[in-house]
């Protein structure tokens, strides 16, 4: 499924990293940001910057850059998140129960309100102080805890049929964490974290690192 | 730390998309592809998918397209796969024992050969076979096991310091899962996977979708 929307998916991966470097220099008590020193923060040049906050508006004022809380506030509504998410992990295993303890989502807004596990022996018992509820519970829970978004954290053999179990509820935007990828319809967004994907990039550092010629730095 | 070699990151990110792409085409006994397939299955655009390989020399035959096993080889090789590559993990908890467990890496030549934590009375037990080794003996076993990659997975507080000793005792490349970026010094690639950061692309998402006006498709 490619991307759907007219913002750019790159330009909307960078808002994140800006938003999480704006969350930081608020939290220093900076008042006003360059979009130079953005750049800097993000690794692009300060061009980028102005273009992906182009398309939503003009949020600087030439020659005093950007209020901090300000531009923070603005990219946490263009992204969706001034009221928060409602996240839901499918599989209480071993990585479903690491995403339930991961710390890096509730400071951003990302709220854990259910974990549903195919296996009925987990049904019932908690995971950080969240029940663990049978799949089949899916079409009747999802509605009324309010989950917006899914995370499959199943086995590979087990995701498409997740998925469409999802999709099926209304589902409309998953993350998939499973070693496989999933085919999902139009309407609905489907990111992947591949993490062999990313030892793959850093297998070719390794290669580049070693192939360089002696005494030459690499940088 | 920006990216630090001649090849777009971009390039290589799509590099990994394609072997995984050439792997299962292979193992359908295509012999031959197309770049307009590749393209097509990457989500890519033709030219796209010729510019990137030819940063490598010239591997298709026009009007003939790729051959399968060859190109794997390539791609294998460009990205230092011919030989697979040896991953430590750090950190025995849930996302470590999960990474450790996970079936995504050795089909695609990732071997985990030691697991560390800092935790002494994890010291000698195993996960999946393998023993857990206190974070005092990397420095002796990382050359004894051939470590070349190091994957971090503890808590975030734990990250930079993990990060230092894993460059003190000279690994190159760093996979950074905790939820904080970690500095490391030039000559070291390393790369972060933000789950959160993917959840606020998925939000983005959501809230496209439900400002698209009424009647008209989501594409």
């Amino acid at each position: 499924m490619p991307w759907q929307f007219d913002i750019p998916e790159a330009t909307v991966q960078r808002l994140s990293t800006y938003l999480t470097i704006l969350r930081r220099l608020e939290g220093q008590g900076m008042p006003t940001v360059a979009s130079s020193d953005i750049a800097h923060l993000a690794n692009v040049n300060a061009a980028q910057v102005r273009k992906d906050l182009s398309y939503f508006g003009d949020f600087g004022r030439r020659g005093l850059g950007y209020r901090v809380p300000e531009l923070r506030e603005h990219l946490q509504r263009i992204l969706g998140l001034s009221e928060g998410r409602n996240v839901i992990v499918i599989g209480a295993g071993n990585l479903g129960s690491a995403l339930v303890g991961y710390p890096g989502f509730e400071p951003r807004g990302f709220h854990v309100v259910g974990i549903f596990d195919s296996d009925p022996a987990k049904s019932g018992s908690k995971l950080y102080g969240h029940e663990i509820f049978p799949m089949d519970r899916l079409a009747e829970l999802v509605p009324r805890i309010g989950a917006e978004i899914a995370i499959i954290a199943v086995p590979g053999p087990a995701a498409q049929s997740v998925a469409n179990d999802l999709v099926a509820v209304g589902i409309a935007c998953i993350l998939n964490l499973a070693p496989v990828h999933v085919n999902i319809p139009a309407g609905v967004a489907c990111r992947r974290v591949d993490m062999t994907g990313q030892l793959e990039v850093l297998s070719f550092c390794l290669s580049s690192f070693s192939s360089a010629p002696e005494g030459e730095q690499v940088q």
